[in-house]
């Protein structure tokens, strides 16, 4: 019986992936993916969108309280190389660098060092594998420990500048958030658009809140890789029937968890590696969601372009939706 | 004599700071600088910049072929943490986490190691200290090995979006480049507008190319660091009587260097410190640049919000012209 | 009354501090502190300890299983940048650095990411301060965001060759560990030497375990930081008496938590600061007391020379008893 | 020709691994290579070569000054995270992590940075690899993005005390040092051995002094990784006829650099991944140099202990001549 679970998951996975492919439609050579779908029409509309002119950040600190349980990934730490108390000790008295005295001048500096995914971020088409393949049919062998000489997360700097579209469930529902395991269908979806009076089109970014960062914002607890509502697997074919060229969540991973088969991320494993789709996870979406449903727009100019990290898995971005 | 001069700079440095100070203008309480003059309807008219539809993106890679020589300063990092090489060599075939067989999953992570202004970067008012003084009058001494209490780079974020405009200087002269240690004058920079057929308005950024990103690119040598072409110190009056947001240049440290007077840095204590202009460096400016030429138009829409690096003294930033 | 508590307080540190200082006793250029006491007298009578040619590790594995709960100190990282899954997956075909085809070889390569305080350790005499000042008088300024100009860690490398006595409290008392908040008196030291029949000398390292470490390996939770038993203050004058040149414990501390007076860690500002005795932590003393434990002999040769981490607040450090 | 040229060349490697092979000598299971050669016979033995009572140490400073030129390796990077200035500048008054006021108290608190390869230090038996394996036969494939979960270098923390045997070539030749590309044969080794009156033992370590340290220190160009004198390839079977269990030398890679042979670095795979013998890199043997001339006593307990990077490539150390 377990078997024929498994044979009935794989099956549908195997459904969806051909269902749902885009390897080779924008070239054998392709890195960028769904993103392609945002054409210089597609930006100029989302500029359009800008009729308040409120740009309202969609970025989580990055910072030690972060969701982050340490480990694996870790918080963003800031390591300071130069403070103000050295300035007003009198330590930088003397320039760095063989550039002579301060004469009252001062500065700071310092390092970041952080997982690519550990916040706010995009994935790239070179995070996830399936079956030793990366996005267009690529070899996961091309990502090393040297990072990824393929599908690497700079291909999207420059291109995330697009229309977006907020779906917001426990606003609709009237709830805080989803629960842990509670599935996003694409009924659900068809539901809240409608609600929210805004139809998605190719090309779009689709920004899904749950309310879960809501909820456990401050006291994370297993917010990071726990169990965590998110769309469901069944979704895969309607974004790729709508073209939708991105989506971001508040959640840690996008999709449901657990996962509603035998596989683990199986909405990634369609979606985005076969579908090129971007994946945005740990969007802070909430100030966003308190102006949407203050004033009955739900779509905006989204502008989200992550950095250029040469090679990352992904990248923190300061993601910004404008109205 | 040579005191004599001293005090000719000190007398100059002090007037300059007298005369472009915005401390208190925005109240006592205020980290946010000069990006304040930048409010709906700048942002409402930086959006119906928008004309073709075409992002071009203003960041250098950031990766270990960036421009700094290493030392206090280093290139940016990255450190894999998962590859695509373990996924194919079977090393994945358990997940992490105890989240059971991969089944043909697989992902890729990394961190990153970075000085918040190795490459691309906002400076934040956190970032220079003047006489034991930041922006608005605070302490230094809120600048620890623990990062900035006020004033870090996280203010910015959410904040830069406005109406950018392009000053190419060796556009207009037919140079490849301004030499090291070439200033950029207030009627350099009016000569260069007028030819550009493009005024400024309060709260704009200025983007200011001198080539010398396009002459290094690749063989940096002293590129970070070293002497460059760059706004003259006596720009400082002009920047503050057209109420300029953002200044930003395709040099690492926006100000000509050497420096014109016996001070270190002096544009940055007097429209940096004192103003609260924001400081973009290491913009890499040739591609806008190419297509400013190619259409003659100046000025865009300009998204450049910096990651929220909670009390850093400076963030990178995928920065984004849109036309 | 609160007040009158203070006052007996701080007079009895100020006492301490008076009796065990050791400022200026070697000169007031020191950087070396109580370790000035090992010569070569002692070094030779440390060798002749070496009886049955059994080296101990008392280095705790540096790892992502530490003691640290992560935030200010996390555990050891190990970054791979360079892997046995790029060797056998062809990705290092072609060697780095321009050195050609590989033609079989591969190698693996990594990045150490770590706090200096994170595991076994020893403080270096720039890691304490007390108004103002560190060891031998000297300005607390002189430590900065580059390290420390003087006191630092490098002074101790290439000097910890000595003899090492092993006090075992709990093996004497019968029970596994000392409780959390229990002071560990001159007199329980007095004792359990007695019981080991070994007397200390000037320029002993003393070990003294508690059995802390024991009892939460593995399971640690706020054992670096929280309540843990270790030295009383009461011990400072003891410890200058008999000259001990260096102290390690098991603990994250060297000295009992709570403290007890109200001034934090005041064992280390005698002690460190005013004596300059080399504190050691989390020393894993397990293996150690096992043997000691076996043979009846708490007396051996003790190798502990911190990594020369230029200007270190402290090291890791590969101790090693050998009996 | 040329393919003759390899074939004599390939046959040559297979012969001498063939020669020098340890792979099953100590069991199947075994991690530790030919430090098994060192009983308690050996520690023993190597204690009583304590005359002096004076420790050597042969560490460079983990530091920028190091010889790294950066890029995959860097030199180690100390960056502080609690100072001295913090502490007169009264940023500590109020101590972190809830410790209430500082009343006097201060810290220091820095995070290391540092590439396990770049200065003084062990290579581990997971560092290299020959056609897929590594020391003892086992799969490259073991050491992944997460480190070697075999032969990583915390095999021989606690076990590197044991004899050692200085070669000092320059000296004997009185040169400053050896040339790049200069080859140490096994008479070459042999005759400074007499001249020194000394003769190695099994499970001796031998310390091979090129005099190529001296030569560059502090403007080091292409020391790391360029060309080296170091050991020639024809020494793999006079070091495992005399069952040499460690070799360590003063340049960047123990062998000679260009190689002798059309291999990478053939020493390291015959007498490392092979022979199983621990290779130490960029000791600093000046110091010890200097008293062994001075004394005429070539040989002297040896304590070099790595430190316990859990699965690292290779680790600093803090080693130590004791003589």
């Amino acid at each position: 019986m377990g078997t024929e679970y498994v044979d009935d998951d794989t099956r549908l996975l195997h459904q969806y992936i051909d269902k749902c492919s885009n390897w080779g439609r924008w070239g054998p050579d392709d890195q960028l993916g769904a993103l392609n779908l945002v054409g210089p029409e597609e930006v100029r509309r989302a500029a359009a969108l800008v009729r308040k002119g409120i740009p309202i950040s969609l970025t989580l600190p990055y910072d030690q309280a972060g969701p982050q349980p340490g480990g694996f990934r870790d918080n963003p730490q800031l390591l300071v190389t130069a403070s103000g108390t050295d300035h007003v000790s009198g330590a930088q008295d003397q320039l760095p660098g063989g550039f002579g005295p301060a004469r009252g001048f001062g500065f700071s500096d310092d390092v970041l060092v952080m997982p690519t995914q550990c916040g706010t971020q995009w994935d790239s088409l070179s995070h996830i594998f399936w079956e030793g393949k990366m996005w267009n049919g690529r070899s996961a062998g091309q990502v090393t420990s040297g990072g990824a000489a393929a599908n690497g997360i700079e291909n999207y700097t420059g291109r995330v500048v697009m229309r977006g579209v907020l779906v917001d469930l426990p606003a609709h529902r009237g709830v805080e958030s989803l629960e842990p395991g509670e599935p996003i269908t694409p009924d659900a979806i068809e539901e809240v658009l409608a609600a929210h009076d805004v139809t998605v089109r190719p090309g779009d970014a689709l920004l899904v809140r749950t309310g879960f960062m809501a909820a456990r914002r401050g006291h994370w607890g297993d917010y990071a890789g726990g169990p965590a509502p998110g769309l469901s697997l069944h979704t895969a074919p309607w974004l790729r029937e709508h073209d939708i060229a991105a989506v971001a969540t508040d959640t840690w991973g996008v999709e449901v968890r657990p996962n509603e088969i035998g596989y683990f991320q199986p909405l990634h494993i369609v979606s985005l590696v076969h579908g090129g789709i971007a994946f945005g996870e740990m969007f802070d979406l909430d100030a966003l969601a308190a102006d949407c449903a203050a004033d009955g727009v739900h779509e905006f100019m989204f502008v989200a372009s992550p950095l250029p990290i040469t090679g990352g898995s992904g990248a923190p971005v300061s993601a910004v939706a404008i109205k």
